[in-house]
């Protein structure tokens, strides 16, 4: 909230400087309480994607209507998250930046990117990007071939460009940069690649890198004694989710990837900082504390999922946590203050732990991860979850009044199995992806292969969950309204009770959706936002007969209640 | 209608050969008269796209919503009329057939069509398909490499494969074939590049070629008197748009296009039969009578516009006309028992001819076209319309309530110069575009480029006219509920009142719209389609700043009224 104490004069400054800078620090920490706005990835830095608006609620859902849409031109995968600021909508994918007009769609103007087409060898898991930050007059998003990019928000055109890595080295991107007190911020891609993560803080005005913190650390580094031999060279541990950030104790929380290669065998030890949640310092990238989920994982558990903010009761005490739904199937709470875990629950079928220790932290393994080890190449094992995780990528939502997290889950399982040390050895980092085992998935769940649940964070329990025959890889959306917002990768755009888990309305988008729903008000109207256009791993590779008739194809489209 | 005096037991077999074959020569004749299912370019043999439906209509038309959306996945044009029969809509474009369910949008089959990539070197003016034709449990569709197909409709399995021509010689098919007395007739595009063109017509069950009727004779036959040297062999005249059929006369009317190349000075003389329309006997493919409406053609008036035909009441007695309006400006209605010209007034600015001569059917060419041949090479002349017409392809829908042709009109000009012979000898058929004239755009409406007009076949005169800043590129629709669609170039899908031009909604699609809107009703609910995804040379190359902001990108829509 503005400040209503500031005097007459400076107020009339400060609303000059604003329209000149058009988005400053104090509107991108206040963006949850601006429900008129979209200015961060999240709909807020704490990342809750809640929205205070109630016009759209679970009574009257169901006149949702199309407002407009709008044609991405493009086959790959739509997971941008709108941004809106001033009546104008950004989105971004892999070819380009686009702004419209929010009310009617129309395009503003189009940005275009253009990247070298051997790019996309070095990419796993989509040729997509999920979107800009915004800060002072600039659009900032990063490219395929692993550029950061400025553009002017008013005229699409290029301020600065920093190339951060590059593809013949494994390195992509397709993060949305975090501006965090005045530092832009972004990730990589590429442990499916033999990469070596990092993230890195550039200055807005310039594009000048201010600092690079490596998520594995190099020999002689704190941590550097959790690798083996050389392995940490190619030791993975991407950055390749936005993370959130708490302004008042300045800190990001910064979710990082799974080891590389996925064959543990070679890289015995923690992998430090893989698969762990940062907590790092945005003017210097220092890490402040660190917790890791997975230490050595051998089942690509990519711990690079959202770290969701919020206030929780614990004990009668109300807790400044951050919350993760990871693809291992645990829901971890952590005293964002300082790291401890205070939750660390099963939301799915999980059987490569037995549980989570609170004292130490760490992973109790079952018998099955053990075996791994013990019996080394050639041992197959079937595990919960699958690498594509209890949750995949797409977002969670949290509601403070419900306290419950809105989660698309995965459930199924996979057989999996270490190659040896000599397989291994036959993979080219930036060439070849970067696995090392024999897979196939184990699709045993009698109701369907995903849900949509609302989970209580502290027990992992879902209050209730709704099956679907395929996973949901769309993000949630979840408002005060009580309506949870999110689609299918069959097309339907659909409303959910917040409380029940009733499915209230649906609208077939006519192509699968991985896009991220967002919602804001303009004069006294509430507009939800969603993309369609699906990709990604489960879409290409899996082969789900459920999705064999749904086209690729992407659109941006707007909904509103329906006006007589 | 289905007759009610038929036995009980013929009945009965008929509904059951009914079942089997799916669609009878009886329901293709009668489809203007069933609204549960479209079965018909054109939306019945008359092409008049007019629907008897009143569900939807002027005064709650502003209650039409999206029901549903289907990604083409493709940025070319989506030109194609979509035909509904049994609850399944087919949809066509360059590269597939697709099956939808018509309530839901779901894709049933998907048939992939695969050419040549160096077909597209002769497709001047868009990469698309205007659609199917059904007939006894087939569907019929042409290729952009000139293959007539015949597909299974509840498979999409193809049948039969005919190859028509070949596109290294010019040619190329996006036209709707057309089933006319149980013989599948198709025709070709391929003037812009020299060929010499035809109507061809095919055995449904085995695709064998019945016959061929060429619209340029060869020496010897019948109008190749009106061909100097070999000009006859390049000479044009394409078929590329879908004729209309009257079962009773068991006359085909299919308009013919230009002669080739634009240049006319190497061609003087009528240049039978490009620029006529023609009578044909659908199981001969005989010429039982022609009118050509443009003899000698310098200025690429291709017409090939489609054939509505009505009744109307001309000097107190009802006449069986057909109509078309040019692309040379002129409306003209024709007696369609014997092609006797009844009316031909101009509905745009025109001055290539000061008015056809009622008696011969001939056009009196004003000063500017005379200039052209008694000055030559070099003069440059100011012609209204251009050539992209005073109508372009899209097709004009005609209400028997109002009398009225619901017409989209290109309001401009072009400044034309006719290069020297010897320029045009060089030009190659089959290689490089077939023109010979220097050619430039004069844009000079006051009120816009385009208009949506409603045309008194017998006056030409606009009752009303909407201006539009770029010209529409979509077909209309009109209802007996008083309502007329088409869509622009920009985007909008819209509905206009018949009877006084008023836009009553409008809903923007996302990219523009150069599709042909029908419509239908199933259980009490009438449904409105229309396909997003423009193309074509206007689109491509004309460079209008009002498009320079739309996107590619293609969908099917199916909108209907909101339900509380």
């Amino acid at each position: 909230m503005r400040s209503i104490t500031i005097g007459a004069g400076l107020l009339a400054a400060w609303l000059a400087s604003d329209a000149a800078l058009a988005q400053t620090a104090e509107q991108l920490k206040n963006d949850h309480n601006t429900p008129g706005d979209v200015l961060t990835y999240g709909m807020g830095y704490s990342h809750q994607r809640f929205s205070p608006l109630t016009r759209i609620n679970r009574d009257n859902v169901k006149r949702l209507v199309p407002a407009w849409a709008y044609s991405m031109a493009d086959n790959n995968g739509q997971q941008s998250h709108a941004l809106v600021m001033d009546g104008v909508m950004y989105i971004t994918d892999h070819a380009k930046t686009v702004a419209l007009d929010a009310l009617t769609g129309k395009q503003i103007w189009k940005s275009v990117i253009e990247y070298p087409p051997e790019t996309t060898r070095v990419v796993c898991c989509g040729i997509v990007n999920r979107g800009a930050a915004l800060f002072e007059g600039k659009l900032f998003r990063t490219t395929l071939d692993a550029h950061v990019i400025a553009l002017d928000i008013k005229t699409g055109k290029e301020i600065w460009r920093t190339k951060s890595a590059d593809p013949k080295d494994g390195y992509s991107m397709t993060v949305a940069p975090l501006v965090a007190n005045g530092v832009v911020i972004a990730g990589v891609a590429g442990a499916e690649y033999g990469h070596r993560g990092y993230l890195e803080g550039y200055d807005p005005q310039t594009g000048k890198v201010l600092w690079r913190t490596w998520t594995v650390p190099a020999p002689g580094e704190k941590g550097s004694e959790t690798w083996p031999g050389d392995s940490w060279k190619t030791g993975g541990g991407s950055t390749w989710l936005t993370g959130s950030y708490d302004p008042e104790l300045d800190l990001v929380y910064w979710g990082t990837g799974n080891p590389a290669p996925w064959n543990p065998l070679g890289r015995k030890g923690d992998n430090l900082y893989t698969n762990s949640i940062l907590a790092i310092r945005p003017k210097t990238g220092e890490i402040v504390w660190y917790y890791q989920t997975t230490p050595g994982d051998p089942f690509d558990y990519d711990g690079v999922n959202e770290l969701v903010q919020a206030e929780l009761p614990i004990n009668g005490q109300m807790r400044k946590v951050v919350m993760q739904a990871h693809r291992n199937g645990f829901f971890y709470v952590l005293d964002r203050t300082n790291g401890k875990l205070l939750a660390a629950n099963k939301f799915v079928k999980v059987n490569w732990a037995d549980s989570i220790d609170l004292e130490t932290g760490r992973p109790v393994w079952s018998a099955e991860t053990k075996s791994v080890f013990e019996k080394g190449p050639g041992h197959k094992v079937r595990i919960w979850p699958a690498l594509v995780g209890g949750k995949n990528w797409a977002p969670m939502s949290y509601s403070p009044i419900t306290r419950l997290a809105y989660v698309n889950s995965a459930d199924f399982g996979w057989d999996y199995e270490a190659l040896p040390l000599e397989e291994v050895a036959k993979l080219k980092p930036g060439v070849t992806p970067y696995f090392g085992v024999k897979r196939e998935y184990v699709f045993d769940h009698p109701d369907g292969r995903g849900h949509l649940r609302a989970i209580d964070p502290l027990t992992g329990k879902s209050k209730w969950a709704i099956p679907f025959k395929s996973p949901n890889m769309a993000g949630t959306l979840v408002t005060a309204g009580g309506v949870v917002f999110t689609g299918r990768l069959t097309g339907e755009f659909m409303a959910v009770d917040a409380e029940t888990g009733k499915i209230l309305w649906e609208f077939n988008l006519g192509a699968g959706t991985v896009g991220q729903p967002v919602t804001l008000e303009h004069n006294g109207k509430q507009y939800v936002t969603i993309t369609s256009g699906s990709s990604g791993p489960y879409v290409q590779r899996v082969g789900d007969p459920n999705l064999a008739n749904v086209p690729p194809g992407g659109m941006v489209w707007t909904f509103k209640l329906f006006e007589d």
